[in-house]
């Protein structure tokens, strides 16, 4: 039964269970204490940093273990805020940053703060020169990713620490996706990490701190992780996480250059399987194990049950996969199609026939997807076409009012327009998308009564 | 090799062990996701908050897992003074709270708002009705824990709640010492507790907040428990946790039975073969586990180190063990001896063998630290008595002022005084705390060129 959903969380590393029993028995104790027990976990404590340090390459007093990935986000960006205020109350950061990045924008913009968002080209890539042009004389710290979670474009982040550390200003970089894969280059500041997400235990986060960056950590502190991660540690989980790191590092590239085989077969093959498919993200900065595409005239959250029925395990950044409504501000972002879209991260071990057997079955449980909701194989011709159409699919959620649209386009001459009136937020993003994919001109966006009117022409 | 330090963090239980390792293969997903590993993840997160929920006496949407007993009292104690803003933001503690709590108090000045600390009497333990006089008409929240980390006396939580509920205050109760024995009665509105302090995993903490209780999480969030603890689960751990809770609650009656006999054994026996001692807390009204004593002319790292070296595992409130060369608050409030301070928790199975071991080692300990420093058997009666004498103990740390002191005090006549030298913060403590056991005269502290001037009158 194939999990495909590493980037969401790896299972255990081997090496991370042997090192989390071990230490389960090692390191309960509380470091901080003089008696033997605590001695020992401190010990563990003391050799976990070293490990985690090298490999993240930082110095050891620069390394704190918070209790996750997005603590360390929101602690990171937190005491840099704080420690940089009187510079201003400014941040940067890409359009596509995890959702830990926007809350701490989002809690710096209620306590009085702004943001700038960086926008992404359509593989998901931002440009440094945005930064640079981003970057204000208010501006206390900026953000970016190292790889994107959902459609794994790797980000520039030589080229955007190089223009912040000219414009003086700390960079912050979300390690989470690509630290299992090796170290972040470039003269960032600061770099945050989740172990869970390179096969580690969940419960652990790195958060590294350059020398000279201004800190103030924020909230209740207390003595523990240099004062800038509050609690009792759980050195039995990092100790596991430290471990995992070596060993996953260890397989890197011979497990990168594997994986990066198999996603370029998916990447091939998911076009010439599966007619009306869009695969996103760039084809060749991307993170070794991840490939994600959409389809038309298909809701996400089905065809993830599909797919679990017949034993895959993905995700989706669909809206209709998820309980807001609106479709993942990433591909939002990027302006790709959201309708049907579908994220596949390969974990460690990842076989061939594994993804043999995913190309085998996907084709038929997308066209069961589309056989149920009415989706047309081609633009039916119509006897007598009308100049122009208006399609109404107020109240209808992602992927019907592109299905509506599709029906339709053949019953206008070439030349003609359809209106589709809808009040659905994913409609906004794929009507436009399904227009580039199917080469027809996207007129633009009306206000309506309900919702908004988006007018297509026919082309071909 | 006798481990006597559950209060600061207990051995792994072996239900928590078991439960760990079994959730490690069924846990390490999102329990966010559709498919199959995510839905098993949810489940044993549900099962595993259902179990905790029963534990504390709360409703399941009552209760989130949070990384840290810390977290849980800084998320807490945020959440509500923010939820209750408009009320004031006035905070009531007793004085001898755990650490974490005193951190959110600082916090809380620091942007602005107060706190009145509650004192408490020589067992530690806090009158309800000063409570009652503590209470504002902005008031946002009242903190209590239910028993007492250092010396083990329980508080009169069920008293303190229904004057908080009373006066629609809110009361927290950080049950961190004493959830394992069993559930916090009375009409609190939050409460608190840390898994590795009953057996379970360190990285869990629980947070429980009433419904009706004006709750705003501070901070950035996400969309993980309620909104109230941000960061992706560690549904392993609090597998665990809840299992190993629910597991030690089956065997808390009789064990506690068991160690509160073993304590009473520790209670009588220390003062009848230690001289100069005082058994500290309340002797009933306590957790069943757990002594704290104090020994005259002892330095507290020094005897720890020789019982560490005896075999035998335990803490100390005295400053000369800390960094910070204060001595606990806890102890301080109190108004006891703090130097050469012992505390003894046991964990559970302890043995009746082990604390006889320890009540063997313990004298030649002491006896033997007391000699190196040079105490004082008994005061050495002076062939010229001076009606007064006045001892130099500057730049010398605990306990050696009140050993010089201890030392002179036979060379002034019954009626005469003895003035102490000391820019040590402990002598503050200690000097009256001496005074009263040996049965001497606290006449004051007089300012100094240096430090203070603490003046004994001789009485026998």
């Amino acid at each position: 039964m194939p999990y495909f959903d590493a980037a969401s969380s790896a299972p255990l590393h081997p090496v991370a269970r042997q090192a989390l029993q071990a230490s389960l028995d090692e390191g309960w104790a509380d470091p901080a204490r003089l008696y033997r027990e605590g001695r020992r976990a401190a010990l563990l404590l003391d050799a976990a940093r070293e490990t985690a340090a090298e490999a993240v390459g930082c110095r050891l007093d620069e390394l704190v273990f918070t209790s996750s990935g997005t603590r360390a986000v929101h602690s990171g960006i937190a005491g840099v805020l704080s420690g940089r205020r009187r510079v201003g109350s400014h941040l940067v950061l890409s359009a596509v940053e995890h959702s830990s990045v926007f809350h701490s924008a989002a809690a710096l913009e209620a306590a009085g703060g702004s943001f700038t968002e960086v926008p992404v080209d359509r593989t998901g890539a931002v440009d440094p020169s945005a930064y640079d042009r981003a970057l204000r004389p208010d501006t206390a710290l900026a953000c970016l990713q190292s790889a994107n979670h959902e459609v794994g474009t790797e980000q520039p982040v030589v080229e955007t620490a190089g223009i912040c550390a000219e414009a003086g200003v700390p960079l912050l970089v979300d390690a989470a996706q690509s630290l299992g894969w090796g170290p972040v280059p470039g003269r960032w500041s600061l770099l945050t990490a989740s172990a869970h997400k390179w096969g580690g235990p969940a419960g652990v986060g790195l958060l590294a701190v350059r020398k000279g960056v201004r800190f103030a950590p924020q909230g209740p502190v207390d003595e523990r992780e240099s004062g800038r991660a509050a609690g009792f540690e759980n050195i039995p989980a990092i100790v596991a996480a430290a471990a995992s790191l070596r060993a996953v590092r260890a397989e890197a590239e011979a497990e990168a250059e594997r994986l990066r085989a198999l996603v370029n077969r998916i990447r091939t093959a998911v076009p010439e399987l599966v007619p009306d498919v869009e695969v996103v993200g760039d084809p060749v900065r991307r993170l070794p194990h991840l490939v994600t595409f959409s389809c038309l005239y298909v809701d996400g959250e089905t065809v993830l049950h599909e797919l679990d029925r017949a034993g895959f395990s993905v995700s989706s950044g669909s809206s209709c996969t998820s309980s807001t409504l609106t479709p993942s501000h990433v591909l939002k972002a990027m302006g790709v199609l959201t309708e049907g879209n579908i994220r596949v991260s390969l974990p460690a071990r990842t076989t061939e026939e594994e993804v043999g057997r995913f190309l085998d079955v996907l084709p038929g449980v997308v066209a069961e997807v589309r056989e149920r909701l009415g989706a047309p194989a081609a633009p039916a011709p119509s006897a007598e076409p009308r100049a122009s159409l208006v399609v109404d699919a107020l109240g209808r959620r992602c992927p019907i009012p592109v299905i509506e649209l599709a029906k339709v386009i053949g019953e206008v001459p070439v030349g003609g327009t359809v209106t589709v009136l809808s009040d659905d937020e994913a409609a906004r993003l794929d009507i436009p998308a399904w227009c580039t994919m199917r080469e027809q001109e996207y007129v633009g966006e009306e206000p309506a009564d309900r919702g908004s009117a988006y007018v297509v022409r026919r082309l071909l």
